[in-house]
């Protein structure tokens, strides 16, 4: 009889345990080791911020089953069949005895693993720069269990007033609404020009904004220079600009590097992106050794490009795909990823998935139509929320490309539905049809996704001529800006109004005051209204009387994300 | 210059204005006007049961634009430049002069209307059988805005106390849910074996059991005899079976009937199903003449087949097609129907997309195969809530033919998200490595849509042994029953348990108490959890030693439809 598969796998946070059970599954004589350092297994770390900020209280339950078990070793040993070793760094892997050395870190203990297949699961750590200062105690990332016990104290003991996160990205943001929950003033520092860079400038802001309104500073288009203590504590972050930011805490979150060291020293190669390649079976360069999760580099699908995409839900998939490959053999493939990502910031959320019109831009696509749709998530009787999204597609085809979607609404629908679109190839064609689940407490008749669908295909029809917030300040800070056309109630422009020199004739009285507009037809007229469907409206009436150069401003004053009147 | 072209669209519900407007904005020169009996245009009517429930109180927002404007003729000529007359018949179309005779139901008078392109958007009438007793006062439908007036008043009278729902279909569910909102008792009677056909039987039952825990008596498989009266005033449904219910309301809810007679009338080609035949183009057997919305028949995107699919959200998709068509010439197309649908049932929703089990059976796919999962919408600590699905596969190919979620989790997201599967042609196989997003506000770090994806591939591949709450019934009721097998904590026994004979093994405890198992290797072991994670990998465990028959109830505890010991 052949003696039972060795699999020993590296790190045991999401990625690791995943694979390890798959293929414990999947070939129950084998003998599954997981090595890891931390002294939990499993953790949820992406409920990290929701425990800081006070979501729910039970550490517990970011490391037990849904049934209530901790899954420890002893859970793993008795319930899956795998030895878990915790506090254990594995030091060295030799390819060629196909052994890895282990070290107890508490006491510095050494032994050797011997492996028929390896599987390497380090993840990833938290980006901190060599800036003066980094080492005071204040100084934190979001990332360990540590981390999350550290910032969840502070919370606790209500022992400090103001932070700083530095990053805008997803962590950044969560860590920020986290902080804020726990009652301390919050400012955000973002190097780039927006934050959330999934997300098109327009949209970003749209979520600074808000972000702004519910009294988190972000601060953007600016890098830190320093963090200034006392006594070895915090006291300041200093920012390239000179400016002092007074602060007792400052959350590090300007992205992950994923940790290879482990896979480099034993020579396994590492992608373009700098994370460890892998092909579809999520094997490296050595066929007994496989890496899954945020030290990975895999597909993007849409582009064929390399790419890194640290994300738990991706860590479960490609872990269950190497736990069938080591247990059975290479038999199943992961395809990549198109970017599909989501985060909730007090009551706004924000996501995306394939290409922004930015990453569409700089992967070639030359030739791409782009929409932006607000409208109500259901109908108003029913509590509507304001959903603002943008298409991006291919101009000849029509194939989406890409979604984008923030507002209080169920942005998490959109999301999972356009995801779901990219990946079966569909063109907005395809989509202005689609037959999605209607019932007023859930949707509008023309579900947003399916109305932004049909502003596309208008557009790409040469129906409606629809330029975006950008383009429009382009005009209005142009020689010649345009004419504006508010098509709004008056009670709506007494509530909300941009001030960019518009002019207000509500679409009901349009058809009786056309000789109000500008007598020249040629002039360039933009029309908008909240959300722009009666803007719509207005191009055609228009230009059914003889103006020829009338365009629509896409998502109306909701969409705007510069400055307003009121 | 060519005569602008005249455009009469017949009905002006949903399906009608729709059309209306679309072909207005894409001709401005046509001559657009809508004929209505009722006197209110674009009414919400999908709204009605939250209306008479109490979710909103302004009537008006039943007829209202986002913005606050009443859709009323004034609008419609203003805003639209179309003309609607409301509280007008259209007694005869007359195909040969290409003309509609109208006329006014308050005054009786007649006159004709000129058409170039003729739109028939009758809408469909709720059924209601010739039962002795139909006209008393109290027996009503609940599909104009006078029942839903009707309605509503009784919920502001807390006039009545008992009422009767006819029907459990979408509409019959809708309205119990509202009537007990309004504090009445109900009790809703079903002819068939169970309610909400879109649903397979014991989906139907888990949401059944649970609208009865809402104190909403259920009951199925039988049919009403006769209305009792007294003075002209309902007292009782009589049952086939004698039994008689008390009540003074009942609501008749067996569905609809498409409004034909004009069309069939005027010679116009009616299909197999009862509604008006239309081509991709909405275009009926005279080629001036479309037809919209609920009257029509359409076709089944999956089967082929023709079909009907009474729906708001459709119905404004098909007008946006037909308005295109009529204005320009056929250019667009409507591709038909998978029949998504969805309902809110108090704290549950259940919907539905593609074909369920009976009907892929029905419709001839014989090569199928099934998988129920029961599963968390996102984390515990998030406020998780359940959800229960069937995937409906092709077993050859793996391509989803349908999808069907209850429960009280995020049912809505997981129909779109699955309905656009379906558009997409996707396969199980491309499922089990969706890129969705993820948060965990939002979902689980394996989407409970992924989740059933992984179960199915792993049924499809024979590793996972599933059975049906169904078939599992038909073993335990066979001459020679399983060995029953619980693999949950004690805890969870205490609380909540099948009672069918099963014995409790801790999925943790059961490689030392093996031996407690059937010797007899052969013997049939079907063994589950609370969804049946941990019955899955109890089968695992079973076979690596030596049980060759071993089975997996799917979705455990939570999807069982039948009685519980506790």
């Amino acid at each position: 009889m052949a003696e039972n598969k060795k699999i020993v796998v590296i790190g045991g946070s999401a990625a690791g345990p995943k694979t390890a059970a798959r293929a414990k599954r999947l070939d129950q004589n084998a003998e599954v080791t997981i090595v890891q350092m931390a002294p939990e297994l499993s953790m949820a770390s992406c409920g990290y911020p929701y425990f800081v900020g006070g979501v729910f209280n039970d550490r517990k339950q970011l490391l037990s089953t849904p049934y209530g078990e901790v899954r420890d070793p002893d859970f793993f040993l008795h319930t899956k069949g795998i030895t878990a070793r915790t506090g254990t760094e594995v030091v060295d892997i030799d390819r060629d005895k196909h052994l890895v050395t282990c070290r107890d870190l508490e006491t510095g203990d050494v032994d050797e693993l011997v492996y028929d297949k390896l599987v390497i699961a380090t993840g990833a750590t938290a980006r901190k720069p060599p800036l003066p200062g980094i080492d005071l105690q204040g100084v934190t990332t979001l990332q360990s269990l540590r981390d999350a016990d550290f910032l969840r104290q502070i919370r606790d003991d209500k022992s400090i007033t103001k932070a700083v996160v530095i990053g805008g990205g997803l962590i950044g943001i969560e860590t920020s609404e986290a902080l804020q929950l726990s009652g301390i003033d919050i400012t955000v520092v973002e190097l780039l020009p927006q934050i959330l860079m999934f997300l098109d400038w327009e949209l970003a802001k749209i979520l600074e904004n808000y972000v702004r309104s519910k009294a988190a500073n972000v601060l953007t288009d600016i890098g830190v220079a320093e963090f200034i203590g006392k006594d070895g504590k915090l006291t300041a972050v200093k920012l390239a600009n000179g400016t002092e930011l007074p602060c007792e805490l400052a959350v590090m979150a300007i992205g992950v590097q994923p940790n290879t060291r482990l896979a480099e020293a034993a020579g396994i190669r590492i992608g373009v992106t700098g994370g460890i390649d892998v092909n579809p079976f999520m094997q490296t360069s050595d066929p007994d050794i496989y890496a899954v999760g945020d030290c990975v580099e895999i597909s993007n699908r849409i582009t064929g490009a390399r790419t890194r995409a640290p994300f738990g839900d991706l860590a479960n998939l490609q872990g269950r795909v190497a736990g069938e490959n080591v247990a059975l053999g290479n038999s199943a493939q992961f395809p990549g990823t198109i970017h599909t990502g989501i985060c909730k910031v007090f009551d706004f959320s924000a996501g995306s998935t394939g290409l922004s019109e930015a990453k569409a831009r700089a992967a070639g696509y030359d030739n791409i139509v782009t929409v932006i749709n607000a409208s109500l998530d259901k109908p108003e009787f029913m509590g509507a929320k304001l959903l603002i999204s943008k298409l991006v597609a291919d101009a000849r085809t029509g194939k989406i490309l890409g979604v984008q979607c923030v507002g209080p609404g169920d942005v998490s629908k959109q999301i999972a539905t356009a995801a779901m679109a990219i990946l079966g190839n569909l063109t907005v064609h395809d989509l202005v049809n689609a037959d999605l689940p209607y019932a007023p407490p859930f949707s509008l008749p023309i579900d947003h996704f399916i109305a932004s669908a049909h502003l596309l295909e208008n557009k790409m029809k040469g129906r409606l001529n629809g330029i975006s917030s950008v383009e429009m300040k382009e005009l209005l800070d142009s020689e010649e800006p345009p004419y504006v056309l508010d098509v709004r109630t008056p009670e709506e422009f007494d509530m909300m109004r941009l001030g960019i020199g518009e002019t207000l004739i509500p679409l009901g009285e349009l058809r009786p005051r056309l000789d109000e507009l500008p007598a020249d037809k040629n002039r360039e007229i933009v029309c908008y209204c909240k959300i722009s469907l009666r803007g719509y409206e207005a191009q055609g009436l228009l230009e059914a009387n003889g103006w020829s150069n009338v365009k629509v401003l896409e998502g109306g004053v909701m969409a705007w994300p510069f400055g307003r009147e009121k």
